[in-house]
């Protein structure tokens, strides 16, 4: 009985991506004429894979390769489309040589550490094409950092006789797959790394990795709960829904869902602190639209925002930090009175405006090494109890406000992936197989042109040395891939920008509606991704 | 650059409901000649409308009627499809006579009080066809229930000479309309009242209702967003969801999600009552299915609940009630020490088993009339917290125990409804039109044989008086529709508890991904009604 629907999962199964027509066809890989630029602090930490050029792919007679032995790990939070990278580097390395084996690393990292895998094998694959989550070979979230850990890989990569290593993660991992690429290269152990961009939060990209895989299904998720919610507000005409959305050091999932739906406000983070703006400033906003949507007859209203909000506001910042390095380590059994008491005079304005139970989480809720979690403070309602407090001194207000608070996080990590990353990260697969095949180490796995038909994108591939920087961290330089943050002057804002206004009290709001796997909808890219490629 | 995407909202304005053969082709209504049973002090209450004949649909040579006028109101919290209903209503009368004009009351019953009113046109019909929420006109929570109200609503029907009148909402609303189908009867007025059956909860039906609309969609996007956190929780393997869902009275959302997605645990609400459970027994079952599903390896799950489940559980009852009606009532500022000692030795036992927080929101938290507001107690922190406690008990246990809450509320209410609550509420409007237009008064639309292709689906109109009951609420005897709780010797319950054990160690969890509006799925009836109908 429980099985006599159809089950969309089972359906999606049989879902056949595109490929696009360099990967259709027999090909090679040939390095590009262009070096880019890599910093030279970069260069001396790269000696032997800062050779920054990309990879570009040629026609060629048939598919053929040597029988490869690569291995695949995924590594962090689930994103959508990650098993169809590894479906597409399966296929890919089948095609080239039937004899090729994918090795799958366990629970991220650590089984690349600790030789822990599964050869993916033809039912593996089969059963996971299209399907949302890690856990055909589950992720994890270790660091390779340390020199023994460094010695148990290059043991695990010499046991395997790897070819081959893809690391499926952001810019952390990549990073990491940089690092790692180098070593081997110095060890002279012969296997390429190639990195692939994954990470829902859309802060791993540049000029050449256009998009990370998994943000344009997560933000379609979010949009879809975000115009649901909107059409209940404007149904009941009583609730103000405050949304919390995924998005630490990056807004740009809050802005594509900003673009989609069309909130009165959306907060980017990134605009709060460029533009130096105080808690007050913005709970000011928030109010002026409340009350001036108030005298246009309506109490509801949807209001959007980032996870990392909090600490992109420069005092918040700033206390924070004093907070941390400064007054906390002072005080035995710190209580609002005594911070108080400890701060300077700027802090302690911002520290006071502060509810009591978010000042009392600051001082009680800290890591293991004393520091504030900042994730734990919930951010929509901090802002709920501010503005409570604000229409309170609005005596123009008459308004009954009723707040409504929610986080939409986990929900959209790991559902059916769109068509869109289904096909990108089968593509991602394809490529990744093709750079190992062609003996490139250190290349991250990129395809182009992602707002043509998916027929005409282009595989590439890019040198990972060419995205980092050499950052100073804990007293040491660090090779770091910074994370792509929203810029203010670019489109996709820009559009933003120029709506938002109007936004505020008159609605615009768009119920987008589930994410569709059929029909005219079922292939539309993220707006921000269009609006950057127009 | 923003319009230039094909939009799903806009895309579902085309969509063509299939229309059941009794209403596609022209028809007359008929009393049926059964009579169904009333409860004498209903009859004594309905003298006038509790003729508990169905009405049936035969066969006609054309469609015809006069022009008619008639009202609608949406009530209480929106549901997927009103606007359908809306739109079945709107076609049904035009088809029978092109001069009948639809008045929709805005924001609700307190519209019909105040005559507050739309006149509904072609443009706003296909403006909002297929669409979510309730913002064609507003909806409203108003009770329909003084002696002026009653003289007010009369005033709105004989104004506006209305023939019919539509009540769109839930158990209350409906009885509601029984009450004014009596009222207007006695009164010699002239206006048949029809009930349309809406709740997300799927808390009104009967034998002849086989299910509320919105149900359908609702439980489809919980389940989504459900089986988007399992597939991220068997990716990450180290969280435990606690998932809060709808259904305050009745826990038929919770079953409909746990068929759907199969969680490693459920609780129905209902069954906590019946079997007399106590929060101690169920922290115990959970803490059992951590501990063996630690010993499988596995430091992740599922948990999924209604939100009326602290009310269920019996001795919470109790404690609430003595709470609310002995002891509050006698201490001027309660603190849990004195609220402990004034408690009996068995409230006070459950009393004291809570944890701090809620024990404080217990007190605190109260309504205007002092009593304590159950539906604030955020279910699944209480869950966490006397699960942690438990667990930190088990020394068989060594698991790191890592829960995250969720409440799945808002966000199901106003999306883009299913084809099955399309095309449902099409039929119900459709139906709606012909009752009025054949003068039956204090009908209930309903449309049977759901989970056959919609052609065959058969259209009736179900005495109101037939689902009543008198009860007696604050000293008087009121009439009440029963709110449909989850049967624990049905079909639908037996299927969960046949494999809900099953569940709990071996996952059998189910992506279900989102709802499509095309495609294999497109058309999957509830998993709950299809049991029933078995």
């Amino acid at each position: 009985m429980l099985s006599r629907l159809p089950s969309l999962d089972k359906v999606r199964l049989d879902y056949k991506c595109v490929i696009p027509k360099q990967l259709a066809i027999p090909h090679v890989t040939k390095r590009s004429t262009i070096t880019a630029s890599v910093a030279s602090d970069v260069a001396d930490k790269f000696p032997n894979t800062s050779n920054a050029k990309a990879v570009d792919f040629a026609a060629a007679d048939a598919f053929s390769g040597k029988a490869l032995r690569v291995g695949a790990v995924l590594s962090g939070g689930p994103a959508p489309g990650g098993h169809n990278v590894l479906c597409g580097l399966y296929d890919g390395l089948k095609k080239l040589n039937s004899d090729s084996t994918l090795y799958g690393f366990l629970s991220g990292p650590s089984g690349l550490v600790d030789n822990q895998y599964k050869v993916v094998d033809q039912a593996m694959v089969d059963a996971h094409r299209n399907q949302g989550g890690f856990d055909m070979l589950g992720s994890g979230r270790t660091k390779i950092e340390s020199a023994d850990q460094f010695e148990r890989v290059k043991k695990t990569v010499t046991e395997l006789k790897l070819d081959g290593l893809v690391v499926i993660g952001g810019d952390d991992s990549n990073t990491n797959a940089a690092v790692m690429a180098e070593w081997f290269a110095a060890q002279g152990v012969k296997v390429n790394v190639v990195g692939v961009p994954k990470t829902i939060d859309g802060d791993l990209k540049d000029k050449d990795i256009e998009i990370s895989f998994g943000f344009d299904t997560a933000t379609k998720l979010y949009s879809e709960l975000i115009g649901n919610v909107m059409r209940d507000a404007r149904s009941g005409r009583k609730y103000y829904h405050f949304i919390r959305l995924m998005g630490r050091a990056a807004s740009h999932v809050a802005l594509e869902c900003a673009l989609a739906t069309r909130p009165n406000i959306a907060l980017i983070a990134e605009e709060a602190f460029e533009e130096k703006m105080t808690l007050g400033q913005i709970i000011n906003h928030m109010a002026d639209v409340v009350v001036a949507r108030h005298k246009a007859g309506k109490n509801y209203g949807v209001i959007v925002f980032p996870e990392g909000l909090i600490e992109h506001i420069p005092r918040m910042h700033t206390l924070i930090d004093e907070l941390n390095n400064t007054v906390l380590p002072k005080l035995d059994t710190p209580t609002p009175a005594t911070v108080l008491k400890a701060l300077g005079p700027d802090t302690a304005e911002t520290f006071a405006m502060l509810p009591a139970d978010v000042q009392g989480q600051l001082l009680l809720d800290r890591d293991s090494h004393g520091n504030i979690q900042i994730s734990r403070i919930e951010t929509e309602k901090l802002l709920i109890s501010l503005l409570t407090a604000e229409l309170d001194h609005r005596t123009e207000y008459k308004g009954k406000f009723d707040p409504v608070s929610h986080f939409f996080g986990y929900e959209g990590r790991a559902g059916l992936p769109s068509n869109f990353d289904c096909t990108y990260c089968l593509a991602l697969g394809l490529t990744a197989a093709s750079l190992i095949n062609g003996g490139h180490n250190g290349c991250m796995a990129a395809v182009q042109g992602l707002t043509s038909p998916p027929e005409e994108w282009v595989p590439r591939g890019v040198p990972i040395t060419g995205m980092i920087n050499m950052e100073v961290r804990h007293g040491a330089a660090k090779p770091v891939i910074k994370k792509a943050l929203v810029e203010l002057g670019a489109r996709p804002f820009g559009l933003f920008k120029e709506h938002r206004d109007s936004w505020e009290v008159e609605d615009g709001y768009v119920c987008v509606g589930p994410l569709q796997f059929e029909g005219p909808c079922s292939m539309n890219p993220p707006i921000t991704l269009l609006a950057e490629q127009e």
